[in-house]
């Protein structure tokens, strides 16, 4: 008599690490206890982002409570050669945290105290799994905020991490310009403190910058020291219509060279705001739009406007659609962050591919209206959306994933857009990351630069177990 | 019959390194023919800085006409295990430049050209040789301007590696925020570019914010992109005293909490403003007193000088004495400039210990204060002077070259100074760098992370020879 089998779930799986065996399961469990999870659904969930990479789960995942936590497992895993993920809220877009040759993920989540603010010199001290959104809360009522805005609520350390940044890089800087100090937990377990908090230092490298954006390959983020800023006294937001896509773009670049300090500017072409429209229920012109705000005095944003203002009806846009309500300002910039929610909805059961280049402000027009017509060419869906003050565009290629030739066709896109990128003088990517993504495209944008990389990562972690596969 | 010795003049000697032996010199001027200088002037002249610190010459000097130039003579120095010392002006204040272990000094002032500038990405790419005074001049008739001015006319180059500042990082920031991408050299004769010239990227390392600051260790910087600035529309300067240096730290508290984008705040205390009133014959009243000045529009000046005007009443603050002319702004800021020089003439004959921390603005006060306080005790003259927007401030400790007591004292409050300052949560350096001046105070400051520097920079400099001795 046959016996039924069960049915396989059938998920992607990353190799098991052969160093994982049950004797270095038992010490994991020894240190950790309750906080190690060795569950089907914690591993997946945890070798999966937003992305559309294939998730890759890791062999257990630990709950870190604290530094101490994080030291020990690094330690266990160095002892046995095993690969470490660090794990904030799973946000990322290429594939940060899959565990492609198997190993531990460290959840960081659990690490979530603001530990320090300092009001007079506005920084505040928080834990890696503090998301940017709690850290803003928490800071409602001292008249200070922290600006860098990626889409989602990701976690500071994952940010850090990723050397993050959004809509309000173009006034505020992004992780770079915003961390002050970290403490990382490095490959042999080494507890650094990267520097001090003062706002500047010529004392030696600058390991601060080297840990932002390294996406866990030298270490693991266990404090963020940020800067804070001071909510403005007065904040006014703006849409306005444009004929061309070149007028839009020569808008910002304009407003950018008269110095004004403009907040947030964002580019939405015609197709995202056909999308937008459909999705929120709004009936802006489907035309290449900009989305501003302006912060400052009272008089400094009335000033503001009146100079963009003037550039952007130079430039043929539209008047201003104002904004000036706290509600009507979030209603226009949830719109503007529903974009990715809104492009996917255009066609039902549809993915998406989301991607990122940043170019010379100079070359921003030519690199997304070249980036349009091949999108035109190939026949695919794919709205834009920019921080373009930055020169910074994202595309949302929409793609059917049971169609492997509109899939092939995607994933050309994003590499001549890539490619293009780079020999307007850009970049591969302006904020996502690289991950395992856009590994590829290292060897084109930095050359023999590429090489001064890894010779840091060997020097740092020379087994190669800190998030092994993730940008070289 | 005896021969008259020839007089020996006595110059400090760095100890001839053995392997500049004639074969080295040789095939070193096989290269570089007449741009090779072995005259003892040279010599003396490129193992000197600013400084106290004693000199000490280089073996050779070279002229680099090219990088083609930077990578023949590394190549040769690597195959030989000869040390590499880069030069810019000569203008470092601890001894960046000197030959401690003998060695080839490369002077790149002959690299001065500049080579692209980007008006509509307001970015320009240089040689290394490049002044930032020349860089202005050329500037002068595109409505842009480059901020980081550290009191000399430094090479850009040599700004780079020092990770320099001046009086306008509050508003601008340092050369870290300022510089966009770098070409180098390595030890091992590699060019590498460390980015591009995108305004962000997540594409992997930092190695621009590595290199910025690493003093000649890891590299030799031979093209610097550089962010540039509009020149605003309008600029005002001006002075005001106050009873107290609480009143006079509490009034730029309250201005950076404000979010008033001042340009410049510099403190100077009244034995400081006793030298400049001597030196520059003017006659501000002898009393801790702050410089500032104000860029915008003309009603965003406007508005930020009657901000900054009353939180200076409510903190015991004269009023403003003015200068809105660009003759008057250029003599206040002039004095302002002549601090150093001002200091030294306060008592003929005598040297000047130029030292610098930093430390949170919270702190700034306190820290004075009691620096103030042991300068009475030890019976010193140390006029003070800052750019205490950053919390970065300045002693320019006067010392008799000829009495080794009060040397003694000088360096006991220099040390002092510093490790009240790391004992606050600062740094012992903010703009003048590590050099080997301050090399002593690394291990207080970065403990364990004093450990990743080393291996970094074994890991791409593993025999050493570039600029060795300083930092690490």
């Amino acid at each position: 008599m046959e016996t039924t089998k069960p049915r396989i779930l059938r998920l992607p799986q990353s190799p098991a690490n052969a160093n994982v065996d049950d004797a270095f399961i038992a010490r994991l469990r020894q240190l950790m206890g309750d906080a190690l999870s060795l569950s089907e659904a914690d591993r997946q969930q945890h070798g999966r982002d937003e992305s559309y990479h294939k998730p890759a789960p890791p062999d257990a995942v630990v709950y870190a409570a604290n530094t101490d936590d994080v030291v020990a497992v690094v330690n266990l895993c160095a002892s046995c050669g095993v690969p470490i993920i660090p794990y904030g809220t799973g946000t990322s877009l290429e594939g940060h945290v899959a565990a492609l040759s198997g190993g531990v993920c460290i959840d960081l989540s659990r690490m979530d105290q603001i530990m320090d603010v300092n009001l007079a010199d506005m920084d505040v001290r928080v834990q890696p799994g503090v998301t940017r959104k709690q850290l803003n809360s928490f800071l409602r009522d001292t008249g200070l905020f922290f600006p860098v805005d990626p889409g989602a609520d990701a976690s500071i350390g994952g940010m850090a991490a990723t050397r993050a940044s959004g809509t309000n890089a173009v006034r505020y800087g992004t992780m770079r310009e915003n961390v002050l100090a970290l403490s990382v937990v490095m490959a042999d377990g080494r507890t650094i403190r990267t520097s001090s908090r003062a706002r500047k230092s010529a004392a030696g490298y600058d390991l601060t910058r080297l840990f932002v954006g390294s996406e866990g390959t030298l270490g693991i983020i266990t404090e963020i020291t940020l800067r804070l800023h001071g909510i403005p006294e007065a904040m006014a937001s703006a849409v306005c219509s444009f004929e061309t896509m070149a007028g839009a773009v020569n808008t910002v670049i304009e407003t950018i060279q008269n110095g004004v300090p403009v907040a947030r500017v964002e580019l939405l072409d015609e197709v995202q705001m056909d999308a937008v429209n459909q999705y929120s229920g709004l009936d802006y012109p489907v035309s290449p739009t900009l989305f501003f705000e302006f912060h400052g005095t009272q008089a400094g944003v009335l000033e503001q406007t009146k100079t963009v203002g003037s550039i952007v009806s130079e430039n043929g846009g539209s008047d201003f659609a104002w904004a000036t309500r706290e509600e009507d300002r979030n209603k226009l910039w949830q719109a503007r962050h529903d974009a990715y929610y809104a492009a996917l909805a255009l066609r039902p059961q549809s993915k998406g591919m989301a991607t990122d280049v940043c170019v010379p402000l100079s070359r921003l027009a030519d690199c997304i209206l070249d980036t349009k017509l091949e999108i035109e060419k190939l026949g695919l869906l794919a709205p834009i959306v920019g921080h373009v003050g930055d020169g910074n565009f994202h595309l949302t290629l929409i793609f059917d994933p049971d169609d492997p030739i509109e899939f092939e066709k995607v994933n050309m896109l994003n590499e001549d857009m890539i490619m293009r990128a780079l020999a307007m003088g850009g970049t591969c990517t302006g904020e996502h990351g690289v991950g395992h993504g856009k590994l590829k495209f290292m060897a084109a944008e930095h050359g023999d630069a590429l090489s001064i990389m890894q010779d840091i990562k060997a020097a740092l972690d020379p087994h190669n177990i800190m998030n092994p596969g993730k940008i070289l």
